[in-house]
């Protein structure tokens, strides 16, 4: 009757994990520490060091300080063999960002982009994972964080593929918002196995959901959420930074703007500006914003709400609108904050899940560039 | 820069679900080939499998048929030493189920209940773990599955705590919603790891998420969901049992109704009478189900979806009205099902909770009765 899991191919990667978490939390250690501490045998220890040290995930760092017996050498986790690339697509725009596994920002580029350009994007990865391994890092993976659930995800990973034509590179396509929650519970300062939800406006709202450590795939999707008849408006409708730049700045058609942000900006602007129009507009969205986070909250009740790209930018307005409106929907004690992470977060995100890979007991495939 | 768990006290748990993992999936074997499997120690398997036979969780099965060597001692799981309970409270019930770790049912009771008797609910569990130490099994845990989320069940975990005075015996409060999912997960026959949402009528319309394997603690509350402006209608309002009735039997108050089981009863007899008031009704009530299972499927992709208590009674007549929305509202492939536990689900739940972590390595306190 039991249903557990029953993959034994899995025990020397959790092993792998054991022994990698250890050295993260105890610093250098020699083999016989880890045998003691960890359970596993000496001889189960020296192959997964042996191989870990292949990978270039350890470095023997010379003679620990033993008291008693023969001196032996210490092992220490080495950051910086290893990189990753994430790619981020919006309507306009490539961004492209590389960090290693100690968590080194290696490049952070910026271009145009005609929306639908594969090749664009192509070209990009290419240099992206060049100029990476020109600074010694093997690239572990490359993420494209794309918009939305559509097709195009999917279409694009087997094109990456096949252009990249390097085997030994993961090659992932994902929708952005996930990837930004996954960056922001690494970068954001939160107690580890925080739950959070990250909550985006640029392409519709959707909501990344980190629980357990892990995030929720294919989750998230907000936006086009309504009760009552048919006809009833969406949570977008409400909510959405298209409609309030919309009423906010009479006369722009957002859906003509490929990106939001110099209307956030303006919007920004006549707040500050003490603008009543733009206020109120403000507040109203901020309270259906409230009314969907509510929603999250009583769904999911991560510990954690952030708000990313124009929502974080708006967040001075929008938060305390929200606030007032999950208190009356929800008795979750969901934490609302801004993101820090600007708006190439989904970018970090795509790089960060390759690397966190590694945490977990999985190696790459070619340790050697 | 890492943010992994580093709580080394769980490598000895690990190890022991790592132990009985293996016996699960290849039955009885020597210590020498769980060693050799496991890449464990054999002074470590030693230590564990002799924790797991004081613990009557692994027992000694005569010689295995080693070729080579001397024939050894095999062990085999033992699943009849350890049972659990779990109690549910309604409105105006209380049921009483206990199982074992091998899955078999060692008693079902019910009882009629006065609501916030709170000594009727400490003498139920009384005798409940009474009558199973009889039968010769160590009473694990016991959970007590209460409606909603309200202060109720913290106050009632006290004071169960405090009355049952049994130190090895583990007393727990939990929503019965989520107390369902987990029973459904273990007795509904699905593959390993799928996630899964379980929704309820009863206590108002709730919805328990598994993911991964693991139950998302106070998450689900989806019935005081609405979108709009001040005095929008509630998913509650549009598809809660309590409406249904109250529009297909003029007459009746559900408020009224302790248990709204007769009632559903009446509903079902009419629905297949070809009554039409009903079937139109019925219509409705799963066009509106639909928006808030599409909310569910789009939020957190569950695989399955399951409709329970009188949400299950019903579903030959929600579900394809509840199908239609879905589709209309969301590209999740989840699979709506109606559950085959019936309206005790969340007693089957509360037991299975506490017999769940012995898989996850975690040994009960007090080995012996």
């Amino acid at each position: 009757m039991k249903t557990q899991r029953a993959d034994f191919t899995d025990v020397r990667a959790t092993n792998l994990a054991v022994v990698l978490r250890h050295l993260r939390v105890n610093g250098p250690s020699s083999r016989a520490a880890i045998a003691a501490s960890t359970g596993l045998n000496k001889a189960t220890v020296s192959s997964l060091t042996s191989d870990l040290i292949d990978q270039r995930l350890l470095r023997e760092t010379g003679l620990t300080g033993n008291r008693i017996g023969r001196p032996s050498t210490a092992l220490a986790l080495d950051g910086s063999a290893y990189a990753a690339i994430g790619l981020q697509v919006t309507a306009d725009r490539l961004t492209a960002l590389a960090v290693d596994y100690a968590g080194e920002q290696l490049l952070l580029w910026h271009r145009v982009f005609e929306k639908g350009r594969v090749s664009a994007i192509t070209a990009l990865a290419q240099r992206a994972a060049s100029r990476v391994r020109q600074q010694g890092r093997h690239v572990l993976g490359l993420t494209v964080a794309v918009p939305g659930f559509d097709r195009f995800g999917a279409d694009l990973g087997g094109v990456l593929s096949g252009s990249l034509r390097q085997p030994d590179l993961s090659v992932a396509v994902a929708n952005h918002t996930g990837l930004a929650a996954v960056a922001e519970l690494r970068h954001g300062g939160y107690p580890d196995g925080t739950n959070l939800a990250y909550v985006t406006a640029a392409a519709g709202i959707e909501a990344g959901l980190v629980v357990d450590g892990r995030l929720l795939p294919d989750a998230g999707r907000i936006g086009r959420f309504s009760l009552g008849p048919a006809g009833a408006p969406t949570l977008e409708d409400l909510a959405g930074v298209g409609q309030l730049v919309r009423r906010v700045l009479q006369g722009a058609d957002p859906e003509s703007l490929a990106d939001l942000s110099p209307a956030v900006e303006q919007v920004t602007a006549q707040a500050r500006a003490g603008d009543t129009g733009t206020l109120a507009a403000l507040d109203d969205t901020g309270r259906y914003l409230g009314q969907g986070l509510a929603l999250v909250a009583n769904l999911v009740n991560p510990e954690v709400i952030a708000l990313g790209d124009h929502y974080a930018a708006l967040a001075t307005w929008l938060v305390p609108a929200a606030e007032a409106e999950m208190a009356r929907h929800t008795e979750s004690s969901a934490r609302l904050v801004a993101s820090a992470l600007g708006l190439h977060a989904a970018a970090l995100g795509g790089a960060v899940a390759h690397l966190d890979r590694i945490d977990t007991g999985e190696l790459p495939a070619h340790p050697r560039d």
